[in-house]
């Protein structure tokens, strides 16, 4: 075979002897090495169900029909609401949390505190242990956002008094929705549900929410994929760089915002919290991969994946072919960089609907985009090259909408498809926040993780059952 | 020698044959490989000149404390000023222009119709031919933007009614100085003079100076070297791609902008010209590299480089231990991309002060901090890298303050070193928009330079005159 003949840059994944791979580097190649396992660790039900599906023309029809349309997706970010205005389910007494459905008697301490500061933040008990009791009673109901349209990072809590961002898929007009970044220091997302935790919310659910209500009048809708794909070319992956995309959609609410009805002490202390908020567009990105995504749901027999989410015990997926139903498997630990004075023995275990991100082909998929994320994260900047090239073995495709300068504008991978990441062995690497363990005391580190293999293994299994024989 | 001796990865000037490169190459190392030449193109007496500088004590002890200088400066942003009343000299009937010092008569012709514009914008003529003839007789004095503390880019016209940047250092409280950025379309720089152009000018002179005014007024000074830092880690290099700079001065503005007793009127209009004006910050930056180079100014005994600016008909360099001097050779033609409809036979030669962020290590000596650059100057994300890596060859070190996360976080290559110019044949490469030849069409395109050797020559021979033999 010519070299030559190939209009892209030959893509290889190697794996045993090494010597290969390093020929083919050298070559100027792409090349991820890695050591070689049976599929699914040799299991045979999982093998069996995994040659059923292999180059099956159903499961490639439908992942060609699920991939162009999460490619097709529009996401627009229409504005703010107030949550039980715009999620009708929140009309009840029900709170929204991170990951795949759990009870409150498995939850995580972080989550559960996140829960117990949303109700009081929502005056349904006049203190924690009253708090507590209630949500104990059942007299609280619990859900995943990714049930109700929505998503949140970390514990992801969004109660019913909750301002949230609305996005609109514009081809098929449904909805999604996030809650709204807290910014630094003690919040609800890491399980602190202090007074000055409730009197932020409270702040952002008045002053902040009338700013940007006002803004939106004039700004109308904005247009999230152009954003998106700027702020990659400033540095951002959209999940743990964000600050290139704050800036941009400042700088186009601005000229609203000096238009709008708000008062100017509105404005300025909305425009301060924004400044000092550099992941204050990681919501609104989240909420954007969400649109994208469920753009790609229901699409019978597709093994492209439509959300990864942890609810700091279990990590979750879901996949187009399989609906709604989550795959689980325990949420791991996370290898990152500690802040000084904590380490692994202080985190929780992953958490959040961020990686929504990565499935959407943002985060550590896009980690090309963002080479200063390794002081955060960890890793070298040949890392963040080789962690995107690595993505693209076990991704339907790549999206062209999301370019990456540094390896000559290629689009992120993008399009998880459960039958590549079993046969390969190789997981979806995500970048992630690290919470304490103990709630209330917030972040302590970044890093890497990576979504469990045994979601993907019973994704695998669930869908050749469903798949007929040809 | 062991390599594992080194506390930095190896860099390699390799000269003549590839293969030794190549095997460098292969094991980490990063290589600039060059044709071998004599240096000087085997001239007696610049090699003569050339030997005696090479390990002088003299020089080396004034390239430590020149670049020592540089590297210790604080430019901080003070705001803005009218001309006349922060630069003495424009009390007077003049105007400053980019590059080194040159007649009216040899000028090209867009920076003639650009003064003929200031001449408008004084008041100073009533139509464009009174304007010209008051130039001609010599009514109006013509001095370079250097020789009174300035820069600007393209024509860097500055004349005594327009607003100015004012950078103060904070070492030797010395200020600098920088023009407006006029946005894009019909701009003054780039030779256009037409009614609309001066209308934009009055408007950047009365509403965008009030509100930019009032705002510095909240603001106090801002320090430029970190927000410069921070605009390398999202993919600006400063000269060429000032988005992130631009966004992140406008973040820290906003909150002042609000707090002060401007109009909401006018700063709805600042922040809607400044939020379409992506190089905003480029003036800035300019001012900024001046304030630290001029930091390095008259170390006696110094080949270190101070200035590179480019009238469109001559590129000058000014170098530490000849002061004021000039060294000139004529402007090169620019390699670049052209916009559709326009060729290198419709091209100005090289022009502006901008490359004074060369100079000072940003520019095209931090292109590996922007791969998405070669969509607007050529090359390829590999390029980025390269450049930036060969231009450490010629430099006196590398500046820490302003580090490159796809090259694992080094310091961008500073403090041009004359006597490596010449001694390696490797020119400074400069990023650079291309203006048309044409007065009054602007902008056709942006590309790559590289500043011509003779002026370095002409520098090793004047500085060798003055250092005494040992």
């Amino acid at each position: 075979m010519s070299l030559q003949l190939l209009h892209e840059e030959p893509q290889v994944l190697n794996v045993g002897l090494a010597a290969f791979a390093e020929s083919i580097a050298r070559a100027g190649g792409k090349v991820t090495q890695i050591e070689w396992a049976p599929p699914a660790g040799g299991d045979r039900a999982v093998g069996l169900a995994l040659a059923r599906l292999v180059n099956h023309p159903v499961v490639e029809a439908a992942n060609r029909k699920a991939f162009a349309a999460y490619l097709a997706a529009q996401p627009m970010l229409q504005g703010v609401g107030i949550a039980r205005e715009v999620i009708p389910s929140l009309r009840q007494r029900l709170i929204l949390h991170a990951g795949p459905p759990i009870g409150w008697e498995r939850m995580c301490a972080p989550v559960r505190a996140a829960i117990i500061g949303a109700v009081m933040f929502e005056g349904w008990a006049d203190d924690l242990e009253g708090a507590e009791k209630l949500v104990e009673r059942g007299d609280v109901m619990l859900a995943p956002c990714h049930h109700h349209g929505a998503v949140g990072p970390m514990a992801g809590i969004i109660s019913p008094s909750m301002p949230v961002w609305i996005v609109r898929e514009a081809n098929s007009g449904r909805r999604t929705f996030s809650n709204l970044n807290e910014g630094i220091g003690k919040v609800l997302r890491f399980g602190a549900n202090s007074p000055e935790v409730l009197e932020r919310l409270r702040w952002m659910a008045t002053t902040l929410y009338r700013a940007l209500e006002a803004t939106f009048v004039e700004a109308g809708s904005i247009d999230l994929k152009p954003l998106i794909a700027q702020a990659l070319h400033m540095g951002d992956e959209c999940h743990n760089r964000n600050v290139a995309a704050t800036a941009l959609l400042s700088k186009r609410l601005l000229p609203s915002m000096l238009q709008s009805k708000a008062s100017r002490e509105d404005l300025a202390a909305a425009v301060t919290f924004i400044g000092a908020t550099d992941h204050f567009c990681l919501n609104i990105a989240m909420a954007a991969c969400k649109a994208m995504l469920d753009a790609a749901r229901d699409v019978t027999g597709s093994s492209m994946v439509t959300a990864m989410a942890r609810n700091g015990v279990e990590f979750g997926i879901q996949v187009s072919g399989t609906g709604d139903r989550w795959f689980v498997a325990p949420a791991p630990v996370i290898d990152g960089l500690y802040f000084p004075g904590y380490s692994p023995q202080d985190a929780a275990r992953d958490l959040g609907d961020s990686a929504i991100t990565e499935t959407a082909g943002l985060g550590a998929f896009a980690m090309a985009a963002a080479p200063a994320i390794v002081n955060f994260v960890g890793g070298s900047a040949e890392d963040v090259i080789a962690t995107t090239a690595a993505m693209g073995h076990i991704t339907l495709g790549h999206n062209t909408a999301f370019t990456l300068p540094s390896m000559n504008f290629a689009g992120t991978p993008a399009g998880i498809d459960v039958r590549k990441v079993v046969d390969s062995g190789l997981q979806p690497i995500i970048n992630t926040g690290i919470a304490h363990r103990e709630p209330g005391i917030g972040q302590i580190g970044a890093g890497i993780t990576r979504a469990p293999l045994a979601c993907f293994t019973q994704a695998v299994v669930a869908l050749a059952d469903m798949v007929t024989e040809q």
